[in-house]
């Protein structure tokens, strides 16, 4: 089930959080950070925030938020954790349907992802499955634990016409 | 002369800055946003924020910030404004040449614009004169003042090899 997070929720997810932030393969997040500046960055400033509970645990969140402000508030970001436990089920697949039903709602046009590690093969491809688009390729621009520098994507999708 | 800003200088450089955001040309910034929240934005949040002053008159500032967080945090991000009076004179470029400078002696090994608007010409010219190369284009991401919908630029540079 999808549902908005609660501060109750985050903590039970932080193991998550913190495990996808030390890998230091996808998100670039400060790998140190703690959970007070976890929850600003992750729940507080975004315009809303998901969690997928089944049963009790949550396998996964996601955030969504303008990408800018003023004349390119159209345009909205989202960035998704899963579980480790909750790999291959299909979460982040649902969780990104869900963003893309609920950005509309919210009144934005198109959906950004500023920077998809190049590496993070199944990120990339099951978002251009859902129908995000790479623009842009970012040299060199994430600091990969055990790779060293990789390049980055940044995926777009329209959602609706202007 | 470039010189690292005083809350002064941006009280004195708020009517550019204004005018700027007002005319929703270039920034993806709040129209309407008070000197307060633009002084945090542009003074505040920035790792460095400098301004170009003649003569007692401020005709520029730009901000330096890393684009991006922990294994992103060697790519800086740099914006700029010239004040209306000022145009033409080369201001735009000499803040350029002066952030690259600075933003290796900060550490950082690229620069990278999120969102240079496709119709500001001038700009993106003057950026690839100085080195940067459009690596995507973002669709209709800026809602600008008189055209409409709007493409911008991410535009990028490697300031060092790894």
């Amino acid at each position: 089930m999808l549902r908005e997070i609660t501060q109750a929720d985050f903590e039970l997810f932080w193991p998550t959080f913190q495990s996808v932030i030390k890998a230091q393969e996808t998100y670039a997040f400060d790998p140190t950070m703690s959970i007070e500046d976890a929850y600003q960055l992750w729940c507080v400033t975004p315009t809303k925030t998901f969690v997928y509970e089944d049963d009790g645990q949550i396998l996964g969140s996601y955030y969504i938020k303008p990408n800018a402000m003023g004349p390119g508030n159209h345009v909205c970001n989202c960035g998704y954790m899963v579980a480790d436990a909750a790999r291959g089920k299909g979460v982040a697949r649902q969780m990104c349907e869900h963003s893309q039903d609920i950005a509309v709602r919210l009144g934005f046009e198109a959906m950004q992802f500023n920077a998809v590690v190049a590496t993070n093969e199944v990120a990339v491809k099951l978002w251009q499955k859902l129908g995000f688009v790479i623009i842009g390729t970012l040299p060199k621009a994430y600091r990969h634990g055990t790779l060293g520098y990789v390049d980055s994507y940044i995926m777009h999708k329209q959602l609706r016409t202007q």
